[in-house]
C-alpha cells in the first residue's frame, strides 16, 4: 500500500493517503453527524466542508457540544511570514472568514515572524516583519470582521506573549519538543522555545476575557503536530484545549504530490502579488493536466479530471456545486478540452485576484485596527 | 591538593581555592597594574578592590585601555527574584554602586523572575514577580543614580528583551547550551531559551544608543558562566563582548565553606529584612568561631580570625583598614574575645540595616524612575 508519503509542518511530499494520515496524526474524520450539527447552525454549509476539503478534526465534537449548550469558542490560526501570500494560504484563510461570520465569533491571527526568523538561516527580522504587515493585508482583504479580528505580529505582541508562553515553557522538555518538532541538539535555542509562544494564542482568548474559552484552529493538517504541545499543556495550566478543523492541500500546479510551497519553486504556485498575464502564463505553462496527448484522443476517450490540477484548484475555489460538476463532467467526457479547462481557471483566478487587490489597496488604511498591541 | 570544591552558578560547594577557579573558568586575576590603572581614573579604590575581594575578571584591561581612549561603558547585573535579599547580594551591589559614581556611568540591572518561574517548580509568576519589586528596593536603597540606573524586570521589558533575546538564540544551538548550563532533555525549554535572554542586556546599551558600548558586570565569580554565551554571540551580532569583574563569596554564617545562600538554610543568612534582635541571634548562635574553647586558652593563644566568619564579614563590611586590622590583631592576639568580636559584627549589621531599612522605606516612592519599560 501507498506509504510513499511524508506529512510534517516542515515538509509534504508525495501523493498524501488522507484516510492513512489521520491514523498516523490520530485525528478524527470530520462524521457526517458533525457536519449535519454545524449546519443547523449555520444554515447552510461551506462548499469546503461539503467537498470535505475540510476533512478532519480534533474535539471539534466536544466544542460543538458545548456551542450548544451556550458556551462560546475562538477562532485561532496564522501564518509563517517568510514571503508573499499565495493561493495554498487563502484557502483554510477563506473558510475561518465563513466560520467567523458564520459562529460570529473573534479570531487571532499569528504571524510568527519571529519562528520565520529563528528557523531561516538568511532572513532578517526586518524581512520577516515586512512580511508580517504584507501578509496581513492580504488576510484583511479578504474580508474578516475588524472588531473581531486580532493580528498578532509576534515581535511586536512579544510581552503578552512571552509572558504566556512561559508558563507553557515550564510544562515541556526539550524530549517532548524534540520528539514533537524533530529538533536535534543542533536546533538553536529560539527554536526550543518557540512551540511556547505558538500554544500562547490558544490561551489568549481565556486570558484576556478571565472566561475559559475554548479555541479552534482552522488549518491545513501538516500544521497538527504544532498544536500538540498545546493540547496537552492545557489542562495543566487549568484552560481547555484547543480544537481544531484541517483542510487537505492545495497542490502544486506542477503536479498532484505534495502541496504547493514557495520552496518547491515559483512556477507551482500562484501568488497574490501575481499580475494576470502571470498567472496565465503559469497556468498554460505549468498546471499538470489530465487530458490526453492528443485532441482526437482527448475527444474520443476524455481527460481525467482527479488528477489533472486546474480542475482540482477549481474545487478549492469554484463555490457553484453545478459549474464545477459540469466542469468535470465535461472534462471526462472529452468535451471541455485541456486549454479550455486551463482558461476557466486563469479567468477565475484572474477575477479573484483583481479585486483581491483592490481590497488589499484599501485594506492598507484599516491595518492599525487589526493589529493587536501590548 | 584540594579539587574537593564546585563553583556553578547553582551551587558552591567546599572552601573554594580561587587561584585554581580562576584556571578553571579561564578568567584572569585583577594584576597590580590593572589596580593602578582603575585608580589613575577614580581616585582612590574601593576596599573591595583594595582586599581582593573583586579579585578576578575578563576583558577589563581592554575596557579599561578602551575608556582611557574616552569610550564609555556601561555596568549591567541582576539578581534571580526568588526570596528576599540578604547580605551576599549586597556585597557586589555595592562595589557597583562605587562603579557607577566613580566612572559616572549608567547602569542595567537585570531582575530575572522569568528565569526564577522557570526553575523553581513552586514558585509563581506572581511570587517571583513580588520579590522583583521587593528587591529593587534593596538595590535603590543603596543609593544609586536614579538618572542613570534602569532596572528590568524581564516579564515586564519583555518585548525589548524577546526582541533582542531571538536574535542571540539563532546564534545558539542546544548543545552550546547544554554544555555551559548543564541542561538535560528533561530541563524546561523555557531554561533552554533563557540564556538568550539574560544576553540581552549586555547589548542594551548600545541597541538603545545607537553607539558601540562594551558592558562589565560585576558580579560574583559562580555567575560567570551565565555571560560565556553572550560573549560569544557578541561578535557575530557586531556588539563588543562584554566584559566582568569577579568578586570571591561572602561565606556562610555556619562556616567558611561554599557561599551564603538561602537555599542552606535561615541560619546560614542575614536577610535585610531581618530585625535587630534576629540579626544578633544569629550572629551569636551560628557565626562560625575562629576562638579557642576555652577563654584562658584564647587569652593565651589567640583566636584564628582566617576561619572566623564575624572577620570574614567585617573584611567585606568594614571600609576602614586600620580599623579592620586591629580587629584582626586583637582577635589573634587574644584581646578581643569571641562574643566581643561577634558584637561588632552584630553592631555593624544592624547599624547599617537600621539605615537600609529607612531608605527602603524612601525607595517605594522612587521605584517609578528606575523600572525600565517597554
Amino acid at each position: 500500500m501507498a506509504k510513499d508519503f511524508i506529512v510534517t509542518p516542515w515538509e509534504v511530499k508525495g501523493e498524501v493517503d488522507y484516510d492513512k494520515l489521520v491514523e498516523q496524526f490520530g485525528t478524527s474524520i470530520i462524521s457526517d453527524d458533525l457536519i449535519n450539527k454545524i449546519k443547523k447552525h449555520t444554515g447552510k454549509l461551506h462548499y469546503m466542508l461539503r467537498r470535505k476539503i475540510f476533512f478532519s478534526h480534533r474535539d471539534l465534537d466536544i466544542l460543538m457540544k458545548e456551542y450548544e449548550q451556550g458556551k462560546k469558542f475562538a477562532l485561532y490560526t496564522g501564518r509563517g511570514p517568510s514571503g508573499h501570500t499565495h493561493m495554498g494560504h487563502l484557502i483554510p484563510w477563506i473558510f475561518t472568514k465563513w466560520l467567523q461570520d458564520a459562529f460570529d465569533i473573534p479570531l487571532y491571527f499569528q504571524m510568527t515572524d519571529d519562528e520565520k526568523f529563528l528557523c531561516k538561516p538568511k532572513l532578517t527580522q526586518e524581512e520577516t516583519k515586512k512580511f508580517s504587515y504584507e501578509n496581513a493585508l492580504d488576510l484583511i482583504a479578504l474580508g474578516f470582521n475588524p472588531k473581531k479580528t486580532f493580528i498578532i505580529i509576534d515581535t511586536e505582541y512579544s510581552k503578552t506573549l512571552y509572558n504566556i508562553a512561559i508558563q507553557v515553557a515550564k510544562k515541556v522538555t526539550a524530549s517532548n519538543a524534540k520528539a514533537v518538532f524533530g529538533f536535534t541538539n543542533e536546533t538553536n535555542i529560539g527554536m526550543y522555545f518557540w512551540p511556547a509562544v505558538q500554544a500562547a494564542p490558544c490561551f489568549l482568548p481565556s486570558i484576556l476575557s478571565g472566561e475559559k474559552i475554548r479555541t479552534l484552529i482552522p488549518a491545513a493538517i501538516d500544521q497538527d503536530p504544532y498544536w500538540r504541545i498545546a493540547r496537552d499543556v492545557a489542562p495543566k495550566l487549568g484552560y481547555p484545549k484547543t480544537a481544531a478543523i484541517h483542510c487537505t492541500f492545495l497542490p502544486a500546479l506542477t503536479g498532484p504530490k505534495g502541496k504547493m510551497s514557495t520552496s518547491e519553486g515559483m512556477q507551482s504556485t500562484i501568488f497574490t502579488t501575481d499580475d494576470e498575464k502571470t498567472v496565465r502564463n503559469k497556468i498554460m505553462k505549468y498546471a499538470f493536466s489530465g487530458g490526453k496527448d492528443t485532441l482526437k484522443e482527448h475527444r474520443k476517450h476524455g481527460g481525467n479530471p482527479d488528477i489533472d490540477i486546474s480542475y482540482r484548484w477549481l474545487r478549492f475555489l469554484e463555490d457553484n456545486d453545478k459549474k464545477l460538476k459540469k466542469i468535470y463532467d465535461d472534462y471526462k467526457s472529452g468535451k471541455l478540452l485541456s486549454g479550455e479547462l486551463k482558461q476557466i481557471l486563469v479567468d477565475k483566478l484572474n477575477n479573484f485576484l483583481k479585486k483581491h487587490r483592490e481590497k488589499k489597496e484599501k485594506a492598507k488604511k484599516q491595518l492599525d485596527k487589526f493589529i493587536l498591541k501590548d
